[in-house]
């Protein structure tokens, strides 16, 4: 049985597209007394995105905070205060950021259509009613979260994305200007997110002829991008982004992603740098891979921070071991059905220590 | 100003993916008394794949001729047909076959809900209505019409598709082992349909990143078709045709198609031989192209028609120059804004002549 396999219906890509996003918006703004939500990263407070901004009428401005990743309680919150703002659901939600603002907006946008809190949907398609229309505005290149059927949360007992088909965008706005000033190691640990669910997935068992078409181009884009010079680096990199979460599609991402959760929700790092944190000590699952970055963290000078886990407590170091294991689609993905035979506790806890 | 680009919402690929076919028209039909129609090529009359078509109740068996390329009158002959068949409009339009096939079902399910004849919509943006439901289901790979906005039809005074988002397909079915037994002229031809725009493209003056990452990956993968062997070779074939059809997006065909649909309109010529024929004389617009195609050639031992308009007269190869030149945006795209210096009727007439 083969996955009937939803994409995001419209695409715009290029240089100074964001300027079109009030025409975008305009037939979708069909609600009298209406308004949108533009939900963006408070890192763009007073900054020149938020003036460029098409807010009209009773339009919101939702600054919302990502130094944590997001939390199903921060939704609920953002959720209220929709709610609160005016009595009628707005037309449109619009996530301007990088994959934890895109993850926000897509959670807010299917929690205004369901009762409840959005920790009753992690999991996998859960989801009863079709979601607000919404739009993504990436800032940021290689999560791929413009185009997955995702939304990743942190809930009270587990880190998981709400997946499902109404999770997706209706609309992705690609503009590689807006990635131009994103601050270099932000810049390298999100495009390596890309790179190694590239290897991930291309290294796995789940792969076909269509995951791979979009997995290997998109890896043929992030060694343009971080191993050579082209001074249409940001285009080539959002392409990268889009074609590594297409590659998704069939596939899976595999044991550095696994690993990086655990880091993620026991110790709060963020998913980029944990998954390039988690990559370097693993070469026995991607030699060529691992490898290959190292040569990208060479050229960028970038240095991982180590010792993350050695004052750690053995409770805490067992809830990352169990929070990884608990992925079973990825690791299945990276090692097959007998998965478990060959990735016990006991490796996975030698791999965090390590680290 | 960027376009913004639609893109048929639900994909599904996989060796046997067609058996799931009734799976994905369950919960479409909703109508009661409603219907589902098959449009397939009469090729196929008493086949296998017919046998294999989820048939229920009222449901219309369509069987189409495509030894010509579609024409306006017969679009309007079929849509005529549905509509006397019964009252309501069908639930859903399946198109089984190849470009022709794929271009009756996008056409008849605009048509059904749209008033007066096809002809009136040859041309850019002019479908008012909503199409039906409609589902392609490729049994040739090449011509990038499972996800063109185009349905490409022969009119009373021209040959132009009926270009809108309505004309795209609601669902695509990618099944690999469906083009298994294609006679290997038409599997070459069709196939070189796709190399063709993947070079009209990338070497265009349109290109931009999106169409850029998308065509190289559809050229690197007819390459592995046409001058490798692998045994995924149908798969490969599949996703060429997809991801060519995805990076006409923000680009363009050029200079061959623009000639192929003159031989096609005045001489009647299938658009994928039409290509082949026009392609080979084609070096001084795509040099490294036209090289590789010859290889490609060579390699499956294919002989071209020649001499094809050596008896034609004056009048029949002014319309041919007529046909070709009056697709403005194809040679804006091979030769840049100026492209009317360069290519005058002279030369096209001089190219024409040497088919």
């Amino acid at each position: 049985m083969y996955r009937n396999f939803a994409i995001v219906p419209n695409i715009m890509f290029g240089r100074g597209a964001f300027n079109q996003l009030g025409d975008v918006l305009a037939p979708k703004r069909v609600t009298e007394g209406g308004y949108v939500v533009f939900v963006i990263d408070d890192v763009f407070k007073d900054k020149p995105i938020e003036s460029r901004l098409p807010i009209e009428g009773d339009d919101l401005l939702l600054r919302v905070n990502v130094d944590d990743e997001p939390k199903t309680s921060y939704i609920d919150k953002l959720v209220e205060e929709i709610r609160a703002y005016k009595d009628v659901v707005p037309d449109g939600i619009i996530g301007i950021g990088g994959g934890s603002t895109m993850d926000i907006a897509k959670a807010i946008s299917l929690m205004l259509n369901n009762p409840g809190s959005s920790a009753d949907y992690q999991g996998w398609d859960l989801i009863e009613n079709p979601s607000v229309y919404h739009v993504a505005v990436p800032t940021l290149a290689g999560t791929g979260a413009e185009i997955s059927r995702t939304a990743i949360l942190t809930g009270p007992v587990k880190k998981l994305g709400i997946n499902s088909d109404y999770t997706l965008f209706h609309q992705i706005i690609l503009d590689p200007e807006l990635i131009a000033d994103v601050p270099k190691d932000q810049w390298f640990y999100t495009g390596m997110d890309c790179y190694i669910h590239d290897v991930e997935s291309l290294e796995g068992t789940f792969i076909n002829e269509f995951s791979k078409a979009y997995g290997e181009k998109s890896i043929d884009l992030c060694r343009q991008v971080f191993l050579e010079d082209h001074k249409d680096k940001d285009d080539k990199l959002m392409m990268a982004s889009y074609f590594g979460g297409m590659s998704i599609a069939y596939s899976q991402v595999g044991a550095c992603h696994a690993l990086s959760y655990g880091l993620s929700y026991v110790l709060g790092i963020h998913h980029g740098i944990g998954c390039c944190i988690a990559f370097d000590y693993l070469e026995e699952f991607y030699p060529e891979g691992v490898k290959e970055f190292r040569r990208m963290m060479e050229r960028h000078d970038i240095s991982l921070p180590r010792n993350l886990t050695a004052g750690m407590s053995d409770e805490s170091l067992d809830l990352m071991v169990t929070t990884a294991l608990g992925l079973v689609p990825l690791w299945e993905n990276c090692l097959g059905p007998d998965w478990e035979k060959q990735m016990t506790r006991e490796r996975t806890l030698e791999l965090y220590k390590r680290m």
